[in-house]
């Protein structure tokens, strides 16, 4: 049993967080304060981590460091380190050193080994980062540690993300032990304006070994954090963390596990949902659904295709029910495509229905797209049975206008 | 030598062509006369025959047929029929005998068998092609053919582009014979609001066996024709098609004949290039040029996924010198990449050089992206001497615009 908390990520037992302003993210002429732009989280002691990445071959400097320090601790750390405002990313040798001094600068806070500390960064491309500042952030962080930190740290870690984003649920195993998972991501914003990065940073109280929490993740991921898109574009700096404190004293023993998974992707699909319905100039959250597809990889193929599809993408903005964009977008995907078999609703409203064209339906549909949140679903005919569900947005104007501003 | 001429797809002998009103596009209240809907091209006889075709597998009913012609003629063919404004895609078992019906009133005209006929379509998804005013269109267009036909024919397969596009060469072979070269095509535009379509008619009175014209159009298409993008869609109704006469007297033996090959090549790229500059809401020409690549299929993967990055394309519409959003969009590309080692440049200005920023150029290659044309050249690092040059367009609000109005 799945059941909502408060709290984030310092609702399961064995965390504290915190969230700081250390002069990294430029303050606005209008701000009372400066804004959040350090989070550092910590457990009581090295536990089970897990990490996805980023697949941009041009990787930032603390997704390097991240990976080399999980590989070296074998999968387990003590805190997780982050600053907005600057990506430290195509930042060369500099930003390596930049980043393994603000994982040593979060070791003393968390009284850890450097290698126990993951690290984040987001913002802008090719700026170095200020080590100085961070040093001082985490100072201030670590003063400020608290069970009730995740508020702050969930805002530390925005940038023009258009509001913060974070969740909990309390998880029942069948036998009726119960714990918790905590989650907090920012979305796709833009600064200066470069490009957007996702971060995600999970939390349990469960007792779960390293390579269990890995595959676990993994698998999570995959359905939620990786089947979201705003642009289809991916970030150097894309990348979402788990930590299992055990505190609960629930042990989990497989990845397969149904309460691990159950919680884990409560919070993630929460948290990936947020993130789309945030993307740059979105006033839409579409469920994009695959059925009748001849492979797990096709399923994938044609509801990516569709999900980054700019015609598919601004007809739902303008409200259009275009099924025929829907059938091209699925036809070019380079997925097994059957056309006089394939079918393609908006909501519950089969506009094609076995290749052939009910256009007299266009008004319902159509009614259909004024909702803020609609389902598309395209049954691609080869009668094979695997699936895909993606998350996307419509494709606005006030995109184009967020991302063509010349930086200031 | 190539020299430029006038008379487009008429300007090699051996053909005659055509463009006449009948009545399937919808005309608009304020015209004086009804548009031109619907092309004829027909030779002295069946001659030599190639084609390139969509890779959507969504394939339309006039695409199926000349592909079914084309195998049965083993390469050879008499006349080409296309009309505008009803696309004759998603349309079944009727639109395959539309499609049939089709060619054979332009074999009746060309006296010759349907087979030997090729047939095109674009425009409305999903809705049926009136066969009666294809039928009337063709006997008018039949009685209307000549050798300076071009022009309309050229106006008659427009939907919604900005401007025609046609061009033709004369083409001087190293030992001193002459043939012509010459084309008509149409881009990207929308009705109500479909999808884009791009078709491409080409002609030459060189005398070239089926085989060798196929492998030659498929050479030039693909560093032409299919090396643009306006927003990465792929059409149901895509095709190419080119017929050569052999009237000039001049036989070319091979595939990879340098004369004929420049001369399809100069009016291909003119073309292909022309498609791109009258994009939907397009105000700039982007050639994007790949070098340093491991493999060729790596070099036109970062080629394509930079032409068709939303936040590339709205960096140039924006006018902004971005390489954050090049080097992310060559990095999540899939080809190999090596960060330290890769090179972006704006025209002439080198903005990253082997993995170092250089912001301070920002100005001098702004003042590049101001201008209508522009190149974006990324080394991808790897030492690798693969290259791939492709054309792309900006993303502008008006793109959206246009594709996001409800359809009337």
């Amino acid at each position: 049993m799945i059941q909502e908390i408060d709290g984030g990520i310092t609702a399961p037992q064995g965390f504290r967080a915190a969230g700081v302003a250390c002069g990294i993210k430029r303050r606005s002429a209008t701000a009372a304060a400066a804004p959040l732009d350090l989070a550092l989280i910590v457990t009581e002691g090295p536990v089970s981590a897990a990490a996805v990445f980023t697949t941009n071959k041009a990787v930032a400097a603390p997704i390097q460091i991240s990976r080399e320090h999980l590989a070296r601790s074998g999968g387990r750390a003590a805190a997780i380190v982050v600053n907005a405002g600057c990506a430290n990313a195509c930042t060369g040798d500099a930003g390596l050193a930049v980043a393994r001094q603000m994982a040593e600068a979060a070791a003393d806070a968390a009284g850890c080994a450097p290698h126990e500390v993951l690290v984040a960064s987001t913002g802008v491309i090719g700026m170095p980062l200020n080590i100085e500042r961070v040093r001082a952030g985490v100072a201030d962080a670590s003063a400020a540690l608290s069970t009730s930190g995740s508020d702050n740290a969930m805002r530390a870690i925005m940038t023009t993300d258009p509001f913060p984003k974070g969740k909990a649920v309390s998880v029942t195993t069948a036998d009726g032990r119960t714990f918790a998972v905590g989650g907090i991501a920012k979305g796709s914003g833009m600064i200066e304006p470069r490009m957007a990065t996702m971060l995600g940073f999970l939390t349990t109280d469960a007792k779960v070994a390293p390579a269990v929490l890995q595959a676990a993740l993994r698998r999570v991921a995959d359905e939620t954090f990786n089947a979201i898109t705003v642009d289809g574009e991916c970030s150097t700096n894309d990348c979402v963390f788990l930590l299992a404190s055990g505190a609960s004293g629930v042990t989990i023993e497989r990845d397969d596990d149904p309460a691990l998974l159950a919680g884990l992707r409560a919070v993630s699909e929460f948290l990936a949902r947020e993130i789309v319905r945030g993307g740059e100039g979105a006033t839409k959250l579409v469920t994009v659904r695959i059925t009748g597809a001849a492979s797990h990889e096709d399923a994938w193929l044609a509801a990516r295709t569709i999900a980054n599809s700019p015609l598919v993408k601004t007809a739902i903005h303008g409200g259009d029910p275009n099924w025929g964009r829907l059938v091209a977008a699925a036809g070019r995907s380079g997925a097994e495509f059957v056309l006089d078999r394939a079918t393609v609703a908006v909501g519950p409203v089969q506009m094609f229905v076995s290749g052939v064209p009910h256009d007299e339906r266009a008004g319902e549909a159509a009614a259909v797209m004024q909702q803020k949140e609609m389902t598309v679903s395209v049954d691609l005919g080869t009668g094979g049975g695997h699936s895909a569900t993606m998350w996307t947005c419509d494709f606005s104007a006030e995109y184009v206008r967020i991302n063509a501003e010349y930086r200031t």
